[in-house]
């Protein structure tokens, strides 16, 4: 594989010129501390730590893979040390609370951070990464008590968390998990049940596992009601809060996977595990969507990353390798072929994968900007617009990025023909790797339910209304270089428009069906709509930079090849969406 | 993974009702003992094998894969035992010439067994595969002495065959292979050079492997019009014909890829190795693409058992599985769930399925009919016709049967969410041996290629019509109930027009890139277009049949599924080619 190479410049752009998030951070006391160098100081620094340090384990790791032996879970090599160093530099806590040891960063920086993670290594990414959000979801709910036992710990790495929601039962439907919690008189909870798919649920990598767990409580209320929140650790802190005593959950098996290898992937068995509740009895699912809301942008830019590398190493594969003629004017004659790079086939291949990678980029910039104003802001108008457009945006951001992430890397391998499909190369294994993301943290149909069902109908529209405002208040200043390109995006949001109305009349008149029938098409009209404000804005921005910072050019280029041939794949999924649940629902089960 | 079950009334369905394949045997001398019951029994007999024989070790293969130990290559257990007894029953030899000992049997036919073979298990489908494309070369190019010599062990199984194209340096670009052939006294040539990607290169299946390798000649002129074409036995046959002294070719190693672990991917060095011309000097390409041809539709047919076999998978487990609640008048009381399938997203996932599946085995029998049209007929203007639906229809099945077939493994992996991504479940297995039939015998964009550009352009919109006409005479005679569906793909085919001449005149105008960049786009809308074809001419066929057999029903709701939500795809790609390769070529090398 390629050595990956942190694309800082266009990190920069997205961060300085096209959403000025220094002008954010200098509004919000809590950021005030915040500056553009000092954020280029760090993302710098994490640059190298992806680059020199993690990336070039990621190959052997998959082929190494985590093992398994009576409990046990052994990480690939160079997986501890380097987790251990990545802690130790407080890379865990890059959003963590300041109180606990966190840097406390703005989400606009540590997206970037987590891009070079994933980029490097998703199946690395993933021991910090849900340690991240655990640590988020503890801050948000958790008694003082506990926060000051596990926060310090968690928030500088030396305990990793995970979040065990599946059972082999009840993976989308949680309303139906049977772990029980039983009270204790010490006023702890013994936790009892099987849980599956948890990522990092056992590994060797720190001393300590801190798991948050989905339980009912003996009184609990049926379907997802009655579910609660506990926090069980591998081993009982002891009076000095260091691992204790071994507490009643192990690990029964792995999962071997068709990837991210180097991610252990448990089964884990609770036997009457100590656990404490966070939050309210019942209340655990809106505590979990703490947690699953991080992690889901978290997994789209596991979609970003993967996509990223994948561009990388297609272009410098499109640039190296010699094979067939170009048009007359630009053969090498000194050669016996040109490079990839002239073929029209691949230049469309390459253009697909830059228009979705830094399309992605600017995206989960986009939603991050939107989670620190949410976040840090001190105007309650703009706080709430912001909620609003998190809302609106968290499930695009984990589906259409990962969809659009897994083409790309689909193209990546096809750029690089038989070649692609052999190990050595790695592009197989971004393909590999890159495909989880579809699936994991809530499949992307179920983000398309959230947001057509939920977000959507639920508010009955008023919720995609702050998206077309920032679209229009775009379009109302068009730039003469690209007056088609505005007209097309223009034609797009006026279709989305039409499509929000004929959804929201079928859902009013009564067809059950229709949201869950028309959801993801319905969530990929909004994905490319939305990517293509987004490339129009940074076209915008770049145009007058042009001169002194000539690699922006390649943005005025791009917007256009975007609009000219992904964009159109809104009238298609507008057509489909048009069709509503009327001929998914002709089939009666024999007719299958 | 579920146990595999032959589709054999779609398959009956397509031979008898749809296609009326029997009239054609009747028609054609060579075929005239074929008849339905005949082909029935052949297929029951084959599908015998490919559920019992073959399917039950796909999984355990795919995790033991081949392994390379000093030149010697082992398969996994049971291949062997289980190549034999396919080889014994004649399998090898379906299409070959029954001179040699071949069970001559139409396409249309073989293409059903080929389809078995690879749902069952594609790694094990390319040893008898490749072996059935080289028969069909040798008896189109050979000496009589290479034929007696070589062909009644190959079509008996005995002996495997090979296809030697790709070069390190040279793969979609075979103009600048650099394998030689020298001239030696007794009219054989010595044949040295390193050729990679050799899928059964080298195995334990049987006693002797044939390579047909192309190679120059050293008075070859320069580029594809100096390639010549080689039989290279592994062991040269002694003057009995049985495999005796050890030919100078050997296996360097064996590539580890993404899929098809069970198939030897091999590099193979010729060291000065014995081999026999075949065809003439020069034109060893031409030779080949016998060969290659062949192998296009069959590739497809891996796509589509790859496809076949997720489908199944998906259908049992969305039947089974019981996973959140549908629309309130169907919920199921007594369980706590109800199953996936009365969802609609899960809906549109098997109906997609459903749509590509079954509008792809109608694809491959449809070109098979022509296959046999061409190749049986004494017709010599109906011959003409099938030759160049043949041409026009070849790339498209290899490219589209195989990008919807991957669409479909991976839609076929999410319908089992986080299951889906575990092997032991066999559907994360589909998508990765369903992704090599996308790269593999010209990738699908060489396909492309091949399609708009020696085709469509290079016949200047001629070979198109045959298909146009088919098409056209179908919606002349529209059926009632599908009166909406007529008019839709008469809407489509309209697009085809328009488009096909877009593209023609801005070649006509000298754009150099246009074809190139647009091919992939027009392959997959001619794609669409010609499934949509298919598709109602299924329902048309269906429809008074329904009465008698049930099962048809679904033949009706299919195809206005496909109209409504798949055909629209032609929609966003017509305006993608309608961009031309303007904005592939606005972006220079330093703006990727």
């Amino acid at each position: 594989m390629a050595d990956y190479r942190v694309p800082r410049e266009d990190m920069q752009f997205l961060l300085q010129d096209v959403f000025r998030v220094d002008q954010d951070w200098a509004r919000f006391p809590a950021l005030n501390e915040v500056d553009m160098d000092m954020a280029s100081a760090i993302i710098d620094e994490a640059a190298k730590l992806a680059e020199g340090l993690i990336a070039p384990h990621a190959r052997a790791a998959d082929e190494e893979g985590v093992r398994f032996n009576d409990s046990v879970v052994t990480t690939p090599a160079n997986y501890r040390e380097n987790y251990q160093q990545l802690a130790a530099g407080g890379w865990v806590g890059v959003t963590a609370n300041p109180e606990f040891g966190g840097m406390g960063l703005p989400k606009v920086v540590s997206a970037q951070y987590e891009e070079m993670l994933c980029a490097a290594d998703i199946s690395f990414s993933l021991y910090p990464g849900l340690t991240a959000g655990a640590i988020i979801t503890l801050d948000a709910y958790a008694s003082d008590a506990l926060k000051q036992l596990y926060l310090p710990k968690m928030t500088s790495g030396e305990w990793t968390g995970t979040m065990c929601l599946t059972e082999p039962h009840a993976g989308t439907d949680l309303g139906i998990i049977r772990t029980k919690a039983e009270p204790q008189e010490d006023g702890t909870f013994a936790i009892s049940g099987t849980k599956i798919f948890i990522t990092g649920g056992e590994h060797d990598l720190t001393d300590n596992i801190v798991h948050l767990v989905l339980a009912k409580l003996p009184d609990a209320p049926a379907g997802s009601k009655g579910i609660s929140l506990f926090l069980v650790p591998k081993f009982l802190p002891d009076a000095d809060g260091n691992p204790g005593e071994r507490n009643a959950v192990k690990c029964g098996s792995i999962e071997h996977k068709m990837g991210i290898h180097a991610s252990a992937t448990c089964v884990m068995n609770f036997d009457g595990a100590t656990g404490w509740l966070i939050g309210e009895p019942h209340q655990g699912l809106p505590a979990m969507f703490t947690m699953m809301n991080y992690e889901r942008l978290g997994v789209g830019i596991q979609g970003l990353g993967a996509a990223a590398r994948s561009y990388q190493n297609a272009l410098e594969y499109a640039q190296d390798r010699l094979q067939g003629r170009g048009a007359k004017a630009t053969r090498a004659q000194d050669k016996e072929a040109d490079p990839l790079i002239v073929h029209g086939d691949i230049r469309r291949m390459l253009l697909t994968m830059k228009a979705f990678v830094e399309g992605g980029r600017a995206f989960s910039t986009y939603v991050g900007q939107q989670l620190d104003i949410a976040k840090y802001s001190e105007d309650a108008e703009e706080k709430a617009r912001a909620d609003a457009l998190v809302a609106l945006l968290t499930p695009i951001a984990k589906a259409f990025i990962t969809d659009t992430g897994f083409e790309t890397t689909v193209i990546g391998q096809q750029v690089f023909g038989g070649h692609g499909y052999v190990r050595e190369w790695g592009q197989e294994q971004l393909v590999r790797d890159c495909r989880i993301a579809q699936i994991y943290e809530g499949t992307n149909g179920i983000q398309a339910l959230d947001l057509l069902g939920r977000k959507v109908a639920g508010s009955r529209g008023e919720l995609v209304k702050p998206l077309l405002e920032d679209i229009q208040a775009l379009l109302a200043e068009p730039v003469a270089e690209l007056a088609a390109e505005y007209e097309q995006l223009g034609k797009a949001v006026q279709r989305t428009e039409e499509v929000t109305g004929q959804v929201l009349q079928q859902v009013a008149g009564g067809d059950e069906n229709v949201i869950n029938s028309v959801a993801v098409e319905y969530l990929h009209l909004l994905g490319y709509v939305t990517y293509g404000y987004l490339w129009l804005r940074m076209a915008k921005t770049a145009q007058p930079l042009v001169a002194e910072r000539p690699y922006l050019a390649s943005k005025v280029k791009t917007a256009k090849f975007y609009m000219a041939r992904l964009l159109p794949r809104v009238e298609s999924l507008a057509a489909a969406i048009a069709d509503g649940s009327q001929s998914l629902y002709l089939h009666e089960l024999e007719d299958f």
